[in-house]
């Protein structure tokens, strides 16, 4: 028989509004069948006849979508604290660099990290993002840039799956970084697009990612990765405009990105075109604070043009070793003047739009039971604390595993 | 017969040298007996042959002083969610405060929240301090503002005590503004001066605070606080500098103030006079971030005056709702510039130091054994890391409760 979990005496943080707000249902119940919502409503409406549903008392507490993580690099070896202690002792990035830091040490760290090691470490990050009422979460490659390294990666964040009550979503973003001594165009050539090939092959890829930087690639070497992901049938996402504007924004969304990342240095124009190719605005404010950028994401247009906005930790031991979702919340609204509804749809109904998921990330009838009870009276408490986990029960398709 | 507790296999943090380092001992291990720290050395010098202590395999983990917040505000009524969603729409602070927002909406709170609610409250904040390995932390009240209230805080911040396993040292802070629609002297001198010395008899205070800022006190007024708190043989410490500099900084110091806390707006002659005094610098970058606040600390002139300084959460429904030390020391690297060292001795030793406590926030023969067992591999990854909590062992008083 079909199980069957009654949760009470809830307020509901539908999320399913397009609008600026909660969608909020106060004194409220939903039904839960099998992985799915059957039911949510008004208590007054529930059938007060005893059922076959298991009941929870929700205690007057908040019910809101299963938070998401949509833009994570949580398989990594080993970390750089002694970087993040080198700088503030006065250490210039060049001395930084010649002491073995920056992302080079995170890909030697990583390509000689054992797979089951890595998968460890990966999942006590995921533990952490479960205990804060997260269902799912993008989990991607870049660090090994050599194609077995890249492919142990993705083979981890898939292990993680199947370690733990989480949903992983994979993404390819073998154009991270090109390695130490390669030429970027015979990296993107030789290595990064048939490592996507040979990925895809073993059914490890959901999205293909890039980085459009000075730093990284530029639009036309990001442009073969994607036309190899075109055909393939894969979607694409971008790291683009977090440093500068090369032009990475339009070039995603011509190949309908599901997500362009960070966008700090975004433009009208970036706005625009990502309105016209649905793709979502993923916000990343835990490397705006890492980093000391002060150049903000362009909220004011990304509102105005209809960009649906992400918010999502960017979990990556360089620029951003933050293992909080509501801490990405709290930061959104604090340094990028989203407000708490917007802070709190980035991590729900956004997010799951940037992972291309649409059976997740609101709550309406038919959805995946993907829940999260909070211990606050306002859903805007999510957002506004600092450093605190509200979080009382965890629901992953149906199940009450925490 | 005293109980003894022997960690082995960890590094320890000592904490113990008033330089800038960690007084790190790497492969070695530490004795408790009783209370107290018994010995700390090498694993090579521990005695091979069993003994009847009881024994904890610290598995290669980092052993530092138990964390110490030492400037909080975590008795209070209520929570300002709404007023923190009203300003990122939109809403002036004069809106704010027209829809009852800002300190006195804290204030209204607190006097009708009944005791035994206000306790259950400030032990859900107590608890995620505990969780984070904190053993020791400050709680101030000034949220009555009439006698009864502030009694009634600094009651249950005394009771907190009696249900965690946590050391609580309170601060009277009536001086924190003057109740809506009452003239400032007559607050101080009619109402403060009284209730301080009402909490006094009751055996309620340990040491006397006060706010002295335009939208607060003179520094004429919090000396009339301060020559009370002196009549009473009770230290004191000042909310100082924090918005403006109004000279409240060596008013302190001249009381021989504990600490001065918040201190973005103070200058070199002050920290000279903090450095004269002995008073210690207690940094609060939460509230730093919430405001948005661009004049930093002068961390240099603390540095070459020798001002100790310390980290703590201000742990606030206003303008620090952060419940994490750890992420505490994070802000005070990342926005303040403090080497991750210096952020374990805000936290520990010159915490401790901050409340007047000698006997704990350093691991030596003789302290108490109040202790934090940590996953890290470097005593730097407690800083680095944001919104993430490493925490595998917390011991109070030699006792392993966690
Ligand atoms: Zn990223
Ligand atoms: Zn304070």
């Amino acid at each position: 028989m079909t199980h069957r979990l009654l949760i009470k005496n809830v307020s509901v943080a539908q999320m399913a509004d397009e609008g600026a707000g909660y969608d909020l249902l106060s004194d409220a119940a939903l039904l839960v069948e099998g992985d799915r919502i059957a039911w949510v409503g008004p208590m007054a409406e529930v059938d007060p006849a005893p059922t076959d549903a298991e009941d929870i008392d929700g205690e007057g507490g908040l019910l809101t979508p299963a938070l998401i993580d949509c833009h994570t690099h949580i398989v990594h070896g080993g970390n750089r604290a002694r970087e993040f202690e080198m700088r503030l002792q006065g250490a210039s990035y060049e001395e930084v660099a010649r002491a073995g830091g920056g992302i080079v040490s995170t890909v030697t760290a990583t390509r000689d990290t054992p797979e089951a090691e890595l998968l460890a470490q990966a999942l006590t990050r995921a533990d952490a993002l479960i205990a804060e009422g997260v269902t799912t979460v993008e989990v991607k490659s870049g660090y090994g840039l050599d194609r077995d390294t890249e492919l142990k990666m993705l083979r981890v964040a898939r292990a993680i799956e199947q370690a733990r009550p989480l949903r992983v979503v994979t993404s390819f973003l073998g154009a991270h970084a090109a390695p130490k001594g390669m030429d970027a165009d015979a990296y993107i050539d030789e290595v990064c697009i048939p490592a996507l090939r040979a990925a895809h092959a073993e059914g490890l890829v959901d999205a293909v990612d890039g980085f459009c930087e000075g730093i990284a690639f530029t639009p036309a070497q990001i442009a073969r990765v994607f036309d190899a992901a075109q055909a393939l049938g894969l979607p694409v996402k971008l790291h683009s405009d977090q440093l500068s504007n090369l032009g990475g924004t339009p070039l995603a969304a011509r190949y309908g990105a599901l997500s362009v990342d960070h966008v700090e240095y975004s433009g009208e124009a970036d706005a625009q075109a990502m309105a016209d190719a649905g793709s979502v605005a993923t916000l990343l404010p835990g490397a705006f604070y890492t980093l000391h950028e002060t150049q903000k994401p362009p909220v004011d247009a990304f509102r105005a043009h209809g960009v649906p906005m992400a918010v999502a930790t960017d979990w990556n031991p360089g620029s951003s070793p933050m293992g909080s979702v509501l801490l990405a919340m709290n930061m959104a609204c604090t340094l990028f003047g989203l407000t708490p509804a917007e802070a709190l749809a980035g991590a729900t109904r956004n997010a799951a739009r940037a992972l291309g998921l649409d059976d997740c990330g609101v709550i309406a009838t038919g959805k995946r039971a993907d829940l999260a009870l909070w211990d606050v009276e306002t859903p805007a408490e999510l957002s506004y604390r600092i450093g605190i986990n509200s979080l009382k029960l965890r629901i992953f398709g149906g199940q009450t595993c925490h």
